[in-house]
């Protein structure tokens, strides 16, 4: 069987965004956390703030991690279980880098051995912070910190073996670590479909406890196929399928950290729609760990400067009224939990293959994209209604790894 | 009679600089004030940083106000009045820019419409927080903002009217303003002595209800003469005097708002001595508002990453001990809060002169900086036993404006 897999949001503080976390007002959270269980989640993510947690490289701030801990209480006093991203780091457009790494002092996270000794050390700090907590289920590094290569304006280069580096001294930082914890990362499809880009599948699919995969449409999925289109719906399942091409273990859990309706794509009128096929799309996957929608609040109006669509993603609005779009997502996880476990696919025993190099990079990762060749071929094949599943070239010339997953027919696309 | 002026410190918190003042700790801040009051000074000058007060661009936080409020009843619960610097911005070698200006919003804090209104507004809310506190002495903008112009990495460059418009903005800001409440600007000498750069020397003579000096040996003057020579104990009253070219005021105040003794021109056994001849020679200015000491406390090396000056240049250790320099500072103060007002100066009735052009810009900044050709006119002429003061070319061809400040004798410096 195939157990339900969790269903959380990713936590927007309804007051202040995330500078909440600059000082954390418990009247706010507990509200907040009230409004969110109501919609029948298991879990939040939360998002403290870089500087506020570290501004200096060797001052982790004890009143910082004090108020995680009092979140993760806060959550609990609500049921719902808390994994917390260490780095922020990027957030919604917007990025926090502590001043030590910035003018003067100009740095890279990634590659400065002082800086990563500190973040390691931050990330085995806030471990420590909510280690013993019974709701805390585990840490993702940061949101999205790829985020910080190009094209970002001050990107911190690094190469891929640096990022690797980092990866696993960070990952590696938690002590005397429970093994329920999860501890993972996170990054945005740049790592899945551009060329160039230094975070690369291999290290989403094999570095971390689980993968994580953050699905939005508005990168060009919506604009090429449409907002409602098969290709937009099921783009999720698609990164979730695209990812397991990479694990070495075929069982390795995914988790679909982030998806959300953007309003550049979506009348608020079609968001339901899209978060209910979306998910359905998403849970015809195997070893979902969780779905953990973007995001629970909408951004205030009174705040400044984010990209229009901010203003709109939440499943509530900033009062805590349940919005339709946040109406329509907990009827589907009330429906999923109702269906309850499922019976284990039968394996998607069709697998498009993705050309890989000798270290599983793949050879285009503009085809696995909106637009490329091996994104388009599977979307007709799934439209078709077959379960297709992704392999690498390299899986796809070992008979092995083609028995562990119940792949039996291969569909390779023709090089553009 | 010339009153004696004020005695102050700058204050560096002595847990957590001024990470502090992301949750003001009142055992700490109560501690460090008696530390500081025990010197003998009658004011402290804080500087909150500008992301905990405004981490977006339209959000101004109550918490952070509430904080330097109750940063100024702590002072007052020893007898210290209190001057508040707004945006911080630039301190000690770090830069605080928050996310609503960098990498994808990428800004100009001195030339872009929103960011000016931002900041106006910030400084009318900081106005209004501490307004009514009887021991609120005043605003000053910010320390050392022109820092955000070349040669900083992240130079946010204005030309010298978008400077000028700046300044006025916000100086103009608070509102229903206390005639007792002093309202400035601060730079450091790049203003002075660097050609090119868009803050100039009118600015800080013209703007605001006072000129701010801030005056640091680090920079060329004791390479050049020594720390402890002539130059490097008169830098302080060479500003002073050389600001007062620039006013139109002939009484203007002056506020020698920074001056410390930095550890790499300066043994600690120097620093006593250093401090006591500077502040005796800045002493024989008239119109000198006050002096404020760089620093309070001492960085603790617990910190990382500061220039090594930064964890020598308080009065005071980390444990509020009172450092030699500090017991040296005290007696100074109290040597001349003792002798008291002393006669109005004769008037200096040398002034050297000052090439400008129509702008009362000096022809050459770099003249005035050390290795100057008038800097070292005036300091020979000072060390000469004569009390030199600055002239402009323009106040030298204009007998009332030479009359007004008592000036009978003009010395020209040949252009280089």
């Amino acid at each position: 069987l195939t157990t339900t897999p969790r269903f959380g949001v990713n936590y927007t503080p309804s007051k202040d965004w995330m500078f909440q976390w600059m000082a954390i007002d418990p009247a706010v959270v507990r509200a907040d956390f009230e409004a969110i269980a109501a919609l029948g989640v298991d879990h939040v993510r939360v998002f403290p703030l870089w500087p506020v947690l570290q501004p200096n490289r060797t001052l982790i701030r004890q009143r910082a991690l004090d108020d995680i801990a009092l979140v993760a209480d806060l959550a609990a006093e609500h049921g719902l279980d808390i994994s917390v991203d260490v780095i922020q780091g990027h957030m919604s457009g917007f990025d926090f880098v502590p001043a030590w790494l910035v003018n003067w002092h100009d740095g890279n996270m990634f590659t400065d051995r002082p800086a990563i000794d500190a973040q390691a050390a931050l990330v085995s700090a806030v471990y420590d912070a909510v280690r013993d907590k019974p709701n805390f289920l585990g840490l993702t590094l940061g949101n999205e910190l790829n985020q910080f290569q190009r094209p970002n304006p001050a990107a911190m280069p690094a190469k891929r073996d640096e990022v690797t580096h980092w990866l696993t001294s960070l990952l590696g930082a938690p002590r005397d670590r429970d093994p329920r914890h999860v501890v993972t990362h996170s990054e945005n499809d740049h790592l899945w479909y551009r060329d160039e880009h230094p975070f690369v599948p291999v290290h989403a699919a094999r570095q971390g406890d689980m993968t994580t995969v953050h699905s939005w449409i508005f990168n060009g999925t919506a604009a090429t196929y449409g907002a409602l289109s098969p290709q937009s719906v099921r783009h999720a399942e698609w990164m979730i399928e695209l990812s397991k091409a990479f694990a070495t273990d075929p069982r390795r859990q995914v988790w679909l950290q982030e998806v959300g309706a953007p309003s550049m794509n979506l009348a608020e009128s079609e968001m339901p729609e899209f978060c209910a096929r979306t998910i359905e799309a998403a849970l015809t996957t195997d070893d979902l760990y969780a779905v953990t929608w973007w995001c629970s609040h909408d951004v205030t109006r009174e705040l400044g400067d984010y990209k229009d669509l901010e203003y709109s993603l939440g499943l509530l609005d900033t009062e805590n009224n349940v919005k339709p779009l946040g109406r329509r997502f907990a009827e589907v996880v009330a429906e999923a939990r109702a269906a309850g476990a499922r019976p284990a696919g039968s394996g998607r025993a069709t697998a498009v293959v993705v050309d890989v190099d000798a270290d599983d990079l793949p050879l285009s990762r503009a085809s696995l994209g909106p637009g490329g060749a091996v994104f388009e071929r599977w979307h007709a094949l799934r439209e078709d209604g077959v379960e297709v599943a992704v392999v690498t070239s390299a899986a796809a010339a070992d008979p092995a790894a083609l028995a562990a997953r119940g792949i039996r027919e291969l569909v390779r696309v023709d090089a553009v």
